[in-house]
């Protein structure tokens, strides 16, 4: 098997944890595959980066801040081909140049464009254990840039699509994916098993194991992704296609989001356009709107608009909406910043009636009540008041029996 | 004017001291120049990442070393430009291959072997201030080496170099090149000018302000270079051509060197290309033989061969003396630990004789024994007990009247 591991900022935060490294690897080498490593820069080390930029200036240009933070990940990933050396095996550290990463020229959130892994090809076939610096690409013009928050699981996953790798697995400081926070239900309980779209749909809705991004990257391509401890043997989570084993689970996890604020536009007049308009310009703002609910209003000829945007962007998402509300002649809006969004996700709702019902039933067995729904083909999600949300995950996570594995 | 100016690691050894070097680089750009600036690693950063690696290996491989090491060139030279913006100024950072320096394949000590500097010449054509991470260049196949002790100061000569500059500053810690070791004579003056040949047979002499092969190549471009302090105004010494003012000084400085040890191979058979096997073995293993002196033998039939090496290198000196020993018939060797190298410097000594006589009458008013001569055009090295070291260095630079400007 070609195998990719991907070992985070813990997994390589001292020389002690990168030996430790060298010895996983080396042991997966011993039992017959070929490894590519991907790591991410020493725990602390891209903050002294980012601190030591900010005593300098308050707005350091973007391309400049690609060049210093890409430093972290060369550092971990030369330290780490050292540790295998040292264990006697052949191994080579990789920039993301020398893979052939070629990104567009968003500096600071880089999109990758093609990867050609020549060198890392040669590499492996010559039997050396390439080790990659996540994280980092060039662009056509060698421009050092960096690819964003999760950017070296996005490296990982693009570097086994690229590779054609039979696995890729990701080592953090957790055990795998769980069916919740463990730190809200004791319970809660590790999967063994996920399908991509259930993933896509956690890590976007809080879970913080994977970015949703390298999930959209080994979804497209097929990567079959490992989550799984580096500090442990424990066999992690296994994300693939869905099948159809998959489909006789009705949920899979349940997520929260208490990071999001709710605004309300009253009363707004009934007429094309209009959401259109309102959203236009907060995404021009660079605002991600999340959920958005429309509702008649009770007179029926305006109507209410409700959406969520996160936290720390409501005070210019509330400027630009009191703008839009006064061209539009609405009655006015009001903010809520006390709510939480609770997400049930699984695949098996595609094929099983009823599910949305059970979880907005189990609210209201415990009088919790739902301000706002939102639904896709294998997600519910409630936006509720958030000083419900420890609760709403503990009721939803027994009323569909996850403690219980399969 | 277009100069080069050159940071070295305390000069950027914190983001205080690099917004420092961002006023001064502001400063010479009102001043109506274009500026090049190229940086080290901030102080303390280079031996931080030799410790993480000798706490993993004791042999890490030089390729990944390099790796390793350029990460701090990078880092300061981000931070600089960071900072550069922040004051207004139009600046980007360049790495060694942004650059377009091209080394040969010997990691960790690489020489340079071509340097385009295209995007260089374009940015400062766009009003951009170019901040260049010394110390590294990349092979013909993309490799990333470093070029060594002192690489910075090399990036910044050969930098001026390539761009035709008019002059290159290497800022330091101290004022300049001063007539002798401040430290032994506290009289000891700071030289307004030197020559290239002077500079060079004092920076191999031991003066630690400049590398040698800056020096030599500063020469053989021809780029004027000033070695000045980064914590003060004063302007530093400047490094020239040899001209008519020079040659009326005798003497520009008294140097040491107290790293060295002698050996003496004794009753070596008077047979031609004996000489040239011995330190045929010497050269082989590495080693670089600084004096050799051959005096005929007191029954004129053999000769004693002295010579002198790094005194890091004395034990493989020996065991390979021993051998060469063995097979000429030579008498035996001895090994003197406790000397010292002090020399006499100025370009001065090509058009006026007796200096060589001064000195060894100067040392002979003070007892102290000379036991190898060296000579060369401009230079008088005379090898003597360490311990005489400050007492010789004091006498010669009152001799020569060194404390006394032009």
């Amino acid at each position: 098997m070609l195998i990719v591991q991907k070992y985070g900022g813990t997994s390589v935060g001292s020389t002690e944890r990168i030996k430790a490294v060298a010895d996983r690897v080396a042991r997966t080498r011993r039992e017959g595959n070929d490894v590519v490593v991907v790591v991410s820069a020493m725990a602390g080390e891209t903050d002294k980066l980012i601190r030591l930029a900010g005593e300098i200036s308050d707005s350091p240009p973007e391309r400049e801040m690609d060049l210093l933070l890409s430093s972290g990940e060369r550092i971990s990933a030369a330290l780490t081909a050292i540790a295998l050396n040292e264990l006697g095996i052949k191994a080579r550290s990789f920039t993301g140049r020398q893979v052939g990463i070629v990104t567009d020229t968003a500096h600071t959130r880089a999109r990758i464009e093609k990867i050609t892994a020549t060198q890392v090809k040669k590499a492996i076939s010559e039997g050396y254990v390439p080790v990659i610096a996540g994280f980092q690409g060039t662009t056509e013009t060698a421009e050092v840039t960096t690819l964003g928050r999760g950017g070296s699981d996005l490296t990982a996953v693009a570097v086994a699509a690229a590779l054609g790798a039979d696995l890729c697995e990701i080592y953090t400081d957790v055990e795998g994916v769980f069916t919740t926070d463990p730190g809200i239900v004791p319970e809660a309980r590790k999967l063994d098993k996920i399908s991509y779209e259930e993933m896509l749909e956690l890590a976007s809705l809080g879970a913080k194991v994977l970015q949703t991004r390298s999930v959209e990257f080994a979804m497209k391509y097929n990567v079959p992704l490992v989550v799984r401890s580096s500090f442990s043997d424990k066999p992690g989570t296994l994300v693939v296609m869905e099948d159809k084993d998959m489909e006789k689970v009705l949920v899979s996890g349940v997520a929260y989001d208490k990071n999001q604020s709710k605004i309300t536009i009253l009363g707004v007049p009934d007429k094309p356009g209009i959401a259109a308009r309102l959203f236009k310009s907060i995404a021009d703002a660079g605002i991600v709107v999340d959920m958005i609910v429309q509702n008649v209003s009770s007179d029926g000829k305006s109507t209410d608009i409700s959406f969520t945007v996160p936290r720390p962007d409501i005070q210019k998402a509330v400027r630009i909406t009191e703008e839009v509300v006064q061209d539009l002649g609405a009655r006015g809006i009001s903010v809520d910043n006390n709510i939480a969004k609770v997400s049930i996700v699984g695949v098996g709702m595609k094929t099983h009636s009823g599910v949305a019902a059970k979880m907005f039933e189990t609210f209201a067995e415990q009088g919790i009540n739902i301000k706002m729904i939102s639904t896709s083909e294998i997600k519910v999600s409630c936006v509720i008041d958030s000083k419900y949300t420890e609760l709403a995950v503990r009721v939803l996570h027994d009323a569909f029996d996850l403690a219980k594995g399969d």
